[in-house]
């Protein structure tokens, strides 16, 4: 009889709880009465393309489970972008073929904008062509960019984890002060939203506590007001902690630092934004700087995860093989807000075109009237998101984070040549 | 009757668990029948010279207790080193007029090498002078570059968050290394020694594990071999992690990166060196490479701290205590390695012009013959270290850290000027 088969992938820059997804995937699909075999495809969509398919029924149940406090993305991600399907349809068409050779009927994409897109375009071209196929979209990214959902799991760990780092630091800094540094640079990602970085505006709970000043790709660079911020608050607290977001740009609009590379998908790979600046500051107001670029580590950071985030991506994957259940393709899962206090939240789903390539900047009411932090309504947004904490067992004095073994499918077709 | 008070302070670099041993400071000295009233110095030794004297007496029990959880340096702390003896006495002079005044009998400094330098002196020139005043020691630094003491309170910390945050970045870059990312550089903090840089090797037990490389302040970098290093890695398992302390020298012994500026005790201020591996790598292999660089966050990362380091920063100050009612003067208190498995280890004491401006760098035994990683010799040494975690409260998502309420006494005497 022929088979049902899912197969669950992950895309883009990975998160702290991506794998909460392919555990909630991993769980969900073997509870779902539809579904027979349960996949993972290697790399993103280069799994499917290169037909390199993970058997994960063949995992043992602790490899699974430990999905859930691993960081990373266990099976691989992709920074690959499909061409378009006008100019070219036979990546498109390779894909059914894979899917189909396989008796793949579900196929749940985990990943941000440029994902969704794939989703969206993958479920129409399957529609007209008759396959037999339904594609469901996870949202992930701790950028927080993705229009339409509240948030996207991802984004509250790494607002939890930068957040923290800030609190840290600045007490730190506000020891040395004195005699030594006055004015603490964190560097954090965000290429054209900054929700990133004013999430680590949680953490300036008193004038004592850091960030004194966030720098949003949203607000070109005011140097003045921004330099005048600066000397205020040195001048009444001895010291300065600064938030700045690798998009920022100058009073005209361009950005801060361009490492004048570009990744796959086309994008600027930013880095040196909080180098510049603190170049700018030690120049400029002649006072000693230090500080720090996180880098990766904010989107790995699973030993501080937030516990809503963990649970969101779970739930958000569970319910996308629901959706699947019930005939939905072409759609992304979204969380809906019920409430602000107490916090409560369900899903919901949306199609993927509404997703794709765009991107939900910081809006207006949440970036404060001088355009250098947040207001209370963005607190008021960010703050549920960082709840709870759901730390890795340890061993010998560090996380316990397991690979799955990644038992490959033998193959079915000839090799693919792009 | 005269009274028979006690003064802490801090000195340098903070760490996440120097409040650790102001928890253990406060506790001791209350418990201590021979004192009386308990004091800290605002910002080190500046807190003596200037009579900025806390009465921690009127500090809550909460905020004495959460001392034990809080990171960053609770009293403020001070880069200042205290001029030489013979060139000027009046800094010496002046402090044992304030300690008097104020019927200081017993003066604890928690520093590394340039603070126990002042603890000599000072306990030097006390006791020529006749003074009635003891000074103790209390080890304290991140770099792990004392000598005889067989580790700081402080390193355990940061080699335990150093270390996750190379798991952590590791499985990031492992996932995205396919068509993206292939080397990650982590920046370790450590001007000469490589204490911090080697104890990320801890998260190195898989050849799939970072960090690959590990370049030391120790061993002049061998471009070609370490370029071999890197481009075999990621030949065989698609990326390659790479730990480099902030101290790494050209072949010919020349710092690899030099910001230019001097800190207030004359050493080079350091930064870039990651950056200018980063750049290098990209330039020479043509590999797209990602950096972190911590700073601060790794001396402050009080919320993933090793629970033998706190408890040994605890230890430390209610050792002095006691050697203080032993009669001891001019000496700091040294952590003994009993055994190694179980880890066992006791406190005693050295004099501190055993320790002063003596840096401790990592020994042949401790460093692979490549010169590129550690030894399981290394592992054995720094795996105790690591062991345990004791997370802080948290509170609506945030670790709960307190501030000290800092009341000064009345000064007694003029103002002081250099």
């Amino acid at each position: 009889m022929a088979k049902r088969n899912a197969l669950y992938a992950q895309s883009g820059g990975v998160t702290a709880v991506i794998n909460g997804s392919a555990y909630g995937f991993a769980m969900a699909a073997r509870e779902a009465g539809f579904i027979d075999e349960v996949y993972g495809g290697n790399n993103g969509i280069n799994g499917v393309l290169y037909e390199e398919i993970v058997d994960l029924g063949q995992e043992s149940a602790e490899a699974l489970a430990a999905l859930r406090h691993t960081p990373g993305g266990a099976l691989g991600s992709a920074r690959k972008k499909l061409q378009d399907l006008k100019k070219n349809q036979a990546e498109f068409q390779r894909i059914l073929e894979v899917l189909d050779a396989h008796e793949i009927r579900y196929f749940f994409y985990n990943g941000g904008n440029d994902s969704m897109d794939t989703v969206a375009k993958l479920a129409q071209y399957a529609k007209e062509q008759g396959a037999d196929l339904q594609v469901l979209g996870i949202p992930k990214t701790i950028d927080n960019d993705l229009p339409i959902t509240d948030n996207s799991p991802g984004f509250g760990s790494a607002a939890k984890y930068n957040s923290i780092s800030m609190m840290e630091a600045s007490l730190d800094l506000a020891s040395m002060c004195r005699d030594s540094t006055k004015v603490f640079v964190l560097e954090a990602m965000g290429r054209h939203a900054g929700w990133i970085a004013a999430s680590t505006g949680l953490a300036h709970r008193s004038e004592l506590d850091g960030p004194h000043a966030i720098l949003l790709p949203e607000v070109n660079l005011n140097k003045d007001r921004f330099y005048k911020l600066v000397e205020d608050t040195v001048a009444k607290i001895g010291y300065c902690a600064v938030t700045v977001s690798e998009g920022i740009k100058d009073g005209n609009g361009n950005f801060l630092a361009e490492g004048g590379t570009k990744d796959a998908f086309g994008h600027a790979q930013l880095g040196g934004a909080g180098q510049a600046l603190q170049e700018m500051i030690k120049a400029d107001l002649g006072m000693k700087v230090h500080g720090a670029i996180l880098d990766y580590c904010q989107r790995s950071a699973r030993h501080v995860a937030s516990k809503v985030d963990v649970e969101q991506a779970v739930a958000a994957a569970r319910k996308a093989v629901e959706l699947a259940g019930e005939g939905i393709s072409g759609a992304m899962v979204t969380i809906v807000r019920e409430s602000d206090a107490p916090y409560q939240w369900s899903l919901g789903h949306t199609d993927a075109s509404n997703i794709a390539n765009k991107e939900k900047i910081l809006p207006k009411e949440y970036i404060r009237e001088d355009g250098l932090h947040i207001t209370p309504e963005f607190r008021k947004y960010c703050e549920p998101l960082i709840q709870g904490e759901e730390p890795p067992p340890y061993e010998n004095g560090l996380p316990v984070y397991r690979r799955l073994a990644k038992n490959m499918l033998a193959t079915k077709l000839p090799s693919f040549k792009l």
